[in-house]
C-alpha cells in the first residue's frame, strides 16, 4: 500500500456499530454518564478506529518532517531559512520541545528531511526522503512538479506503514520548515474557500506589517497558480511543502493501517485538509490534538469537522500538540478498559 | 504548622523576582517566544512557586476527601446517599476514575472518610479523619459547628503536610459527597455574591426540575445561615462540608510549604474560595486544572482570577481534573529545564 492509488483504495470508514457499543461500555462505567467528558469521546473515537477496542497508545511515534520553502525569498519569516536545518539538528539532538514532549509522553519522533535547503549531514538518526533543495517560490509558480508531489507523499506513506508494521499504535504529524506557515495558508485559502486575510497569522511571530505582506503573497500564490480545490494533488503541487507532502502519506497510511491519526497544528492540519480531499473516509482516522493560535487553524478544523480537545495558544508545530495529546488519549483509554462498573463495584445506579 | 493560626500566618507570597527569572530563561529556549502558550504560564507559575525552579513534578499526591452531606435529604442528587461510601470502596479498590488516570500521571491518591454517613469498615489504605456522619442539612441551619470546621481544616492541612514532609511535590484537591455541589453551590454564592440560580448546576445528572429545587434549596440555605463572605470559617461551618474543610485545609498547607496546590472541578474550586478568603497570598500557589461543566464553576474561578488549562466538559470530580493536569504540569517544568538554547544548540536568534 505505498504505491498512492492503492494506499488511497485501501480506506474504508469503520462499522458505526463499534461507536454505539463503545458509549455502552462508558456508561457501565462507576461515574455519572457523559461525566468525563470530551474524555470519553476521545474514547469512543479510539474503540470506533480500533474495531471496538480502543489502542493502549502503548507505541505512539511522532513523523517530523522538514523541508524549505521558496517562498521563504518573500520575507515572510521571522527567522533566516538556515534555522530550518539548524533546528533538524537540534532534533537529532534531542534538544527540541518536540523532544522533550515526546520523551515525557513515551512516544518515538521519526525526524525526516523532506528537502531542507542545505543538504543535510546524516547520521544520528536522521532519515533522508529530500524531494529537492526545498520548494520553488509559490507565490510565483507551483511549488513543486505533480511527481513531486506524489513522491512525497508516497516516502510520508512508506514511512508511516513501516512503523505501524512495527508496532506503532498511534500517529502523529509534525513539521518544520521556514515559511511553512505560508504554504499552510495558501493550502487552507485554496480548500476552504476562506479569505487569505482570513487564514494567515504572524507564524514564527512576524510584525503586522509582515503579516501584510503574508497575506499578499498568499493572494498571489491563488491567482498565479489558480489550485483545482477538489484535486488534493494539485493543491500540494502548487502550494504545499515537501514535508506537507510526506504528512499527508502519514495521514493516508495510518486511515489505511486503521490506526488513530492526531493532528498537530495548522500546517499539520493543512496536511489533514489535503488528505481528506483525496480521500473523504479518512476524516474517520484523523483526531485535532490542540487548537493552534494562528487564526488560520480555526477555518481548518471546522472544514473538516474537526473539534480540538486542547487549546493552550500554542504555535510552534514540530508535533508538539501531538506529544501533550498522548496523555489524554491514553487517558481515554485506560478509562475505557481499566474503570470498574457499577456491577462490579457494587454501586447503586439510581436514587 | 498544623493548628489554624500558625497556618494561616505561614503563607507569604513569593518573590516576584522569579518570574522575570523564569522567563528570560523560557524565552532563551529554543523556539519563537512564547511560542507554546498557556505551556509557558504554567512553568513561570511553577518556577515562581518553586522559588526559581519549577518543581519536578516527581511526587504528586491527590487528597480525594469524601463526606456526606445532610442536604442529600432534599432530593438534590441522581443518586443515593450510600453512593457515597461506595465509591469510597471503589477509591480504595482502585477502580474509580481517579485511580485509573492518577495511575497513569504517576500519582497517589490519598482517600480520606472525612464524614460519610455510614461509617466505613478501616483497611485498604483507608484514611479516617471523621468530623461526624455527614453534616447537617444547610437548607435548615448550619452545615457544621464552627469547632468542626477548624477541626477539617486542620485535619486536611496535618494530612497535606504529611505527604509534603515524604516529598510530595504538587498537591492536587479531589472529592466525592453525594449532595456536595449544592454545598459548593452555595459556597460559591456567598463568597462571589452570584445568584443561586447562576451557580446551580446539574451536579452528576439532575433533571432540569430537580436543578430548580437545587437552587431553591441554594437560596434557602443563604437566607437561613445568613454566611459572612469575608469570613472563610463562617462560610464552611455554615454551608460546607468536611470534605470540602479538609480541601481548604489542603490548599493552606500547600500553600504554606510553597509546593504548588491544583484544584480540581467546582467542588474543590469551592475550598480554593474558601482558602482565598481565609488567606489572599495563598492564590499565589493555586492552579486551577480544568474548568468543569457545573456553570458555578466559571464564576468561582473568575472570582479567584484563574483561568483553567483543561475545557473538557467534565463534572466527575474525584480529582479527575488534576489527575490530566499533571501531564501538563511535567510538560511544562521538562520544556523548562530541559530543552536546548538557542546558544547551545547555534540557532539563529533573527531574520
Amino acid at each position: 500500500m505505498r504505491d498512492f492509488p492503492r494506499l488511497c483504495e485501501a480506506i474504508a470508514p469503520p462499522s458505526p456499530a463499534h461507536r454505539a457499543a463503545a458509549q455502552r461500555r462508558l456508561d457501565s462505567l462507576t461515574k455519572p454518564p457523559g461525566s468525563l467528558g470530551r474524555l470519553e469521546e476521545i474514547a469512543v473515537r479510539l474503540a470506533e478506529i480500533g474495531r471496538g477496542t480502543p489502542t493502549p497508545v502503548n507505541q505512539p511515534v511522532i513523523f517530523t518532517f522538514a523541508g524549505d520553502h521558496g517562498v521563504a525569498e518573500e520575507g515572510v519569516s521571522a527567522y533566516p531559512q538556515a534555522v530550518t536545518g539548524q533546528m533538524v539538528r537540534n532534533f537529532l539532538a534531542g534538544g527540541a520541545a518536540v523532544n522533550v514532549l515526546a520523551r515525557q509522553a513515551g512516544a518515538r519522533v521519526i525526524v525526516a528531511d523532506f528537502g531542507v535547503a542545505t543538504a543535510m549531514v546524516g547520521g544520528d538518526g536522521l532519515v533522508t526522503r529530500r524531494l529537492g533543495d526545498g520548494t520553488r517560490n509559490l507565490a510565483r509558480g507551483a511549488a513543486m512538479t505533480r511527481a513531486q508531489a506524489i513522491a512525497a507523499v508516497e516516502a510520508g506513506a512508506a514511512l508511516a506503514e513501516a512503523e505501524i508494521q512495527a508496532g506503532a499504535d498511534l500517529v502523529g504529524t509534525g513539521e518544520m520548515g521556514i515559511g511553512n506557515t505560508t504554504s499552510a495558508s495558501a493550502v487552507t485559502a485554496a480548500i476552504t474557500g476562506a479569505a487569505p486575510d482570513v487564514v494567515t497569522g504572524p507564524g514564527t511571530g512576524v510584525d503586522a506589517a509582515t503579516r501584510c505582506r503574508k497575506v499578499l503573497v498568499v493572494q498571489r500564490a491563488l491567482d498565479t497558480n489558480r489550485p483545482d480545490p477538489n484535486d488534493g494533488l494539485d493543491v500540494l503541487a502548487k502550494l504545499g511543502g515537501f514535508e506537507i507532502g510526506g504528512l499527508v502519506g502519514v495521514v493516508l497510511s495510518g486511515a489505511a493501517h486503521g490506526v488513530p491519526v492526531v493532528l498537530d497544528g495548522f500546517v499539520a492540519t493543512a496536511a489533514g485538509l489535503i488528505a481528506a480531499t483525496l480521500v473523504p473516509a479518512c476524516l474517520h482516522f484523523l483526531l485535532a490534538s490542540h487548537r493552534s493560535a494562528e487564526p488560520g487553524h480555526r477555518v481548518a478544523l471546522a472544514h473538516l469537522g474537526l473539534e480540538p480537545y486542547l487549546d493552550l495558544g500554542m504555535r510552534l508545530g514540530e508535533g508538539t500538540g501531538v506529544a501533550l495529546f498522548i496523555h489524554l488519549a491514553r487517558a481515554a483509554a485506560r478509562i475505557y478498559t481499566d474503570m470498574a462498573t457499577f456491577d462490579s463495584a457494587g454501586i447503586t445506579r439510581h436514587a
